[in-house]
């Protein structure tokens, strides 16, 4: 692996410069790309942000005071791209020509020249902040309003266990230079729409217990997203809600896709391993949040992960 | 107004003292509460926390390591309680020998013999910090668990406006002091007892708009909360629920109480003052977050509400 010092160098000699963002991509992905994109523009250097899938409005204003620059690519940068699937509909063309993969995910599988993994860090827009400091950028109020977010996204506004007193140090310096953070915050973590609104109202009339209320389930189906007039982007956010109950372990949540299977994600509290469980479905993540896909009728789908989550708890 | 200096020198000179929270009281109140009397106990002085209503099961943990003593009192110290009226039960006994007030409310009202007021500081807990900087007392894993709790129940686990920078860097000086930061927030921000998710599915239906839906409004009645089966001091956090919606400016949220009157909470976005509104129907607050008491049924004092709100809109 390489050292920070040793990317800030080698960023600093190259020029026509790609940045790659994970698959629907979240706010640390697009945080961090816009970041570094905004970062290397300032120095003269041509650089772009390249997404894969539709990216939620909610984020275009991470992609204020960037130019819109043509060339042709002489570097290609992943950032926050923890696998080669994750690069979605970029996969084929990108895969084997990423030159730099910079991440926080300790699973990291894409294959590159050059990588900077960072597991520490509870975001990836850690490390671009850490790059600025090594590159001598002076983070204007954009750079700091997307790593803000990044940071901030990734950890549930500094609430969750991968928050360290570093992150909110980072984000103390971040506060300071953008003024935009509470709207910042606000935008990511309060505002729901109304449409988002009456699908959690139709989402609570689904809640089931099992395991003598250890496993808490919840699901939508495309008539319930239907009927609410909610797209796929606003989805994101439901997981949250099985888990929040007092005494579940495991939170599940079911969301029916168009093409027939079930997307499965699972929240864990505790012990409990959130991935062990999703692995026996083919899939995986993070301990306490992961997921998997499964084929089949919403009653049999649901079984079936009720059985799974009683036989492990 | 005292300085921070003359406030830790005369603690250091009193003893046998008792320190007043608000009336049902929150993690700021407590946690100020119970870490100065920590502080004090830890330079052999006989302290005391006094209470005013229930106070929430999930508060308990705050009370660990602090020795039960019994003593005549001889100082009086009142924290975050903005109004004498917020003494609650203690009011007659205690309103008129409070000898000093320390609180983060611009507005107080409290009459000390000393006060100090620091209306920067984006919880009490904040000025329980710098005061035991100025005592010269280090944090036990104790004292940072209460400062902890009041600082980030105060900021939303700083996510509201009144964070600042120097909040973040005292949290950060916290966590690295108490492991218990990260369940303290679980408990705080994330576990619902089913009750509560039976009352939220029924406040759900409750939602209504007005003002082109620049207003939401929300109601409980005393029988939504016996059917929900939940206690009054679980019924915090729904005040949250109408402001989150998009394009609501001023979210307010009614809750019938036993005596016949209705306590309202009120949100607001942008600049929308949430005390001016509350100002009309003889409350205050802060200006996003501010409260009032109104009297008649249902019907009348909704039809009051949505009528100021749209006048002032």
């Amino acid at each position: 692996m390489a050292s920070l010092s040793k990317v800030a160098e080698i960023l600093s000699e190259k020029n026509n410069i790609e940045i790659l963002t994970h698959h629907y991509p979240d706010g640390d992905t697009l945080g961090s790309a816009y970041a570094l994109c905004l970062m290397l523009q300032s120095l003269g250097k041509n650089a772009k942000v390249i997404t894969s899938g539709r990216v939620a409005r909610k984020y275009d204003f991470l992609k204020k005071g960037v130019q819109v620059q043509d060339f042709l690519r002489e570097y290609v940068v992943s950032v926050d791209v923890a696998a080669p699937s994750l690069l979605g509909e970029n996969q084929q063309e990108y895969e084997n020509i990423i030159d730099l993969c910079i991440d926080h995910h300790g699973t990291n599988s894409i294959s590159a020249e050059e990588s900077y993994i960072d597991a520490k860090a509870a975001a990836t827009g850690e490390i671009i902040y850490e790059l600025s400091k090594e590159m001598g950028i002076g983070l204007t109020r954009e750079m700091a309003s997307c790593i803000y977010t990044g940071i901030s996204t990734d950890t549930g506004c500094f609430r969750y266990s991968n928050t360290t007193p570093c992150t909110l140090l980072i984000a103390a310096e971040l506060m300071a230079v953008t003024p935009e953070w509470h709207e910042i915050n606000t935008q990511m973590f309060e505002v729901k729409t109304r449409e988002k609104l009456n699908l959690e109202k139709m989402v609570y009339e689904t809640l089931e217990y099992s395991c003598e209320g250890k496993c808490a389930l919840i699901y939508t189906t495309l008539e319930m997203q239907e009927k609410a007039g909610i797209t796929d982007d606003e989805m994101e956010g439901l997981a949250s809600i099985p888990r929040q109950i007092e005494g579940v372990l495991l939170g599940i949540t079911m969301r029916e896709k168009a093409d027939g299977t079930f997307k499965i994600s699972v929240r864990s509290n505790k012990d409990v391993s959130a991935s062990d469980f999703c692995a026996r479905f083919g899939g995986g993540g993070h301990k306490a949040a992961a997921g998997c896909t499964v084929v089949g009728d919403l009653e049999t789908v649901k079984n079936q992960l009720m059985l799974a989550a009683c036989e492990m708890l």
